[in-house]
């Protein structure tokens, strides 16, 4: 959606997707450690019957990435994870073991499923109790079990289910209700409503301590197996554990439908787009587009952008921490340094996980380009774009023309921002190769 | 998202934007109709405290449009439907008013709101009893209400609500629960889960007898105005009228949360991109280049590409009647027929509802393209795109040689239709006046 028309800009998007974090090696979410062992049961047999589509969800791709493993990587990122098993049917057993290598995940052991949820997360158990020597798993304290399909899963949250499930024995995230409950009559008429502020949403992740989620599947019977919803409920009947219930944030909302297909892949991207890096040599005009771009571009969501002088040798560890790369060449391209660039981000995890941006920033200081030139320009871009784009990296050209009318040379800077800043947030493969003329 | 790498496509969207049929004037949604008046009442005074931001969400513009208009659409569309009461708050009136006007609705009186939902419903149920001489109001026999941020309503559900009313006396939209409802001690411990399948969402619309629900509100107290949440209720509590519950389509849903806002565009986006028309001369080349892109256009989402001679004198509605334009030109363009074409569409309603977009495609003869030329040819769409996107169309260029190698051929017409596709997709307006080449 756009700002209004009054000039309100897009507030900080209280989704925010954790995982931003994570891409910056130094941060660190959560300062606090938990002093237990924690693992995660992921079933991921859903079938997806209620988007209509053939693909169950959590294998449905986003940026060239399945939404499993999008989940997986918000509990891999958190340290005091140690172990993360996923529960699959047969049938998606290759892939799933495709998904875990193509994209590097490391703490997770995949199981197979049973015929119903319930049984699937028994097996996921299971697997903590066979004490085999091959096996790298330990029995936690607390487990945590979460949906495949809600990816946005945040550490802040997590930490606190855990620690209630510590507590209490078990927890569960809940939420507020979003329309009326009400019952109905066998004839299809309303009978009541239900009052609103007694009922809440029963959301996921919910934790246990292993011995007690372990005991209450151990003592349940064949239909709980079959028609119990709430893993809540069994513990509860069958343990005596009353569950802890924490009011968790939006964020924990479940891929249910198509729409909720749409709004994860926005938001994935909204979530990529927020640094790109403004990579120049020495050359003074190219410095001053520096300084103009990072004006414009902190006008809107890059929220840093760096600069990294490619040719004076410094690490290029400023260039991997952020995200998105700006390469600024004056009068003509340096085929040599990109190739070395895109080289040093092909030798990184990045890619392995997202689309990585590179922009391509040509400053003509001519007056009147050279057309020959550009179109050469435009042949190399378009064959590195093609060859580069297998692997996960996207490349464009821009161009734009150096001017000493002020007044000109703003409006410029300010459309090639604006181009600059589309091509970031759009992640458009369909469009890699072409070059941008401002 | 994407197809999956099993070659699984996108399906057919269910959650269908009915406003597609509407775009074309010849079909007609349902055919049965309703020999009884029906009116709408939209309350339209939220304040969008869910979503975090300063817009209240039925004023957030998506694709430069505010999603209160989509949602007026849906229901000005329906040929039955006679008024349509907005009941805004008091500051949002010359909003409301300037939206109305911008974008042609007709069928819409504004009304203001009370302090409450329910005081706003009775303030929009009452215009209809208040027999001013300069109002084309007349009272309802059944009157729908519905949410002003449910964009996404159908003709064939509303029809069925609207029926179900005249029966019995009350209606109202039903879905399934999505989560566990659970009932929470004072402690915040689980106390019990309902039974799934006793309970229903309730969600709208909902439509009444107009003459029950307005006595519904005449009789009911201040507590009913300050806290009641259902208008079902109040009419089973005042009338004694059991509603008559009907279960919805997924795509009444409620736009709630930031989650939704992004679903909502991409929907609206994706619901708009289906069809193209490709316009050429009679040259040879352009017309073989027209059968090519049919062809692999067809492969892709555009259910529609239909071919004008421009230059044929033939009628125009064949254009319109498409939403986008793809223009061929050979050798060099035609900007006295292109902006002919511009003028056409700036005289109809479509950009006054959605971006239209209009791809010059530029089909080179020549085996080496003329620099020169082509740079003229980028500054006029440049200038020409600059100067219609005021008016809601986003003009882009596509250049592309021809050959007579059919391999290349055929990578040169798949590749222009991965870019038109994108570009009609994703309506960009901060790539209009590029100029794409293949």
């Amino acid at each position: 959606m756009e700002a209004d028309r009054e000039g309100l800009h897009r507030p900080t998007d209280p989704q925010s997707f954790p995982l931003r974090e994570a891409d910056s090696s130094a941060s660190c979410p959560t300062s606090e450690r938990l002093d237990f062992p924690v693992a995660v049961v992921l079933p991921a047999g859903g079938s997806g019957e209620r988007t209509g589509l053939a693909t169950p969800k959590q294998f449905c791709t986003f940026l060239g990435r399945p939404l499993i493993s999008y989940t997986i990587q918000a509990f891999e990122r958190v340290t005091w994870v140690k172990n993360i098993v996923i529960v699959v049917a047969n049938e998606s057993l290759d892939l799933m073991k495709n998904i875990i290598q193509k994209h590097g995940h490391k703490k997770v052991k995949v199981v197979l499923g049973g015929p119903t949820r319930h049984r699937s997360i028994f097996n996921g158990l299971r697997v903590f109790m066979e004490s085999q020597d091959d096996s790298q798993l330990t029995k936690p304290k607390v487990v945590v079990i979460h949906d495949a399909v809600r990816p946005f899963m945040e550490e802040e949250f997590l930490l606190k289910i855990a620690n209630a499930a510590k507590e209490h024995g078990a927890a569960g995230a809940i939420r507020p209700l979003v329309s009326t409950v009400i019952a109905t009559t066998s004839e299809g008429y309303l009978d009541h409503s239900l009052e609103r502020t007694k009922y809440r949403a029963s959301e996921m992740p919910q934790a246990f301590l292993f011995d007690t989620i372990y005991q209450a599947y151990q003592q349940c019977t064949e239909y709980d197996f079959e028609f119990g919803t709430e893993c809540l409920h069994l513990v509860l009947q069958y343990c005596g554990t009353n569950a802890k219930l924490v009011e968790g944030p939006p964020t924990l909302w479940k891929v249910t439908y198509i729409r909720d297909l749409f709004a994860a892949e926005s938001i994935i991207k909204e979530n990529l787009s927020q640094r790109a890096c403004v990579i120049t040599g020495v050359h003074q005009e190219a410095v001053h587009l520096t300084h103009c771009l990072q004006k414009t571009l902190a006008q809107s969501m890059v929220d840093t952008v760096s600069t990294w002088h490619g040719s004076d040798g410094s690490s290029p560890s400023t260039v991997l921490e952020n995200y998105n790369l700006i390469y600024i060449s004056v009068n003509s391209s340096s085929f040599h340094e990109i190739n070395k660039l895109v080289e040093t981000i092909g030798n990184t995890a990045l890619p392995v996980l997202y689309p990585v941006v590179l922009i391509m920033m040509h400053l003509s200081l001519s007056e009147c380009m050279s057309f020959s030139k550009t179109w050469d320009e435009l042949s190399a871009i378009k064959k590195l774009a093609k060859e580069v784009k297998e692997r996960n990296i996207l490349v464009y050209g821009l161009l734009l023309n150096y001017t000493k009318d002020a007044e000109k040379w703003n409006d410029a800077v300010e459309n090639a921002s604006v181009i600059a800043l589309s091509l970031i947030k759009d992640r458009n493969a369909a469009l890699t190769g072409q070059m941008f003329v401002v």
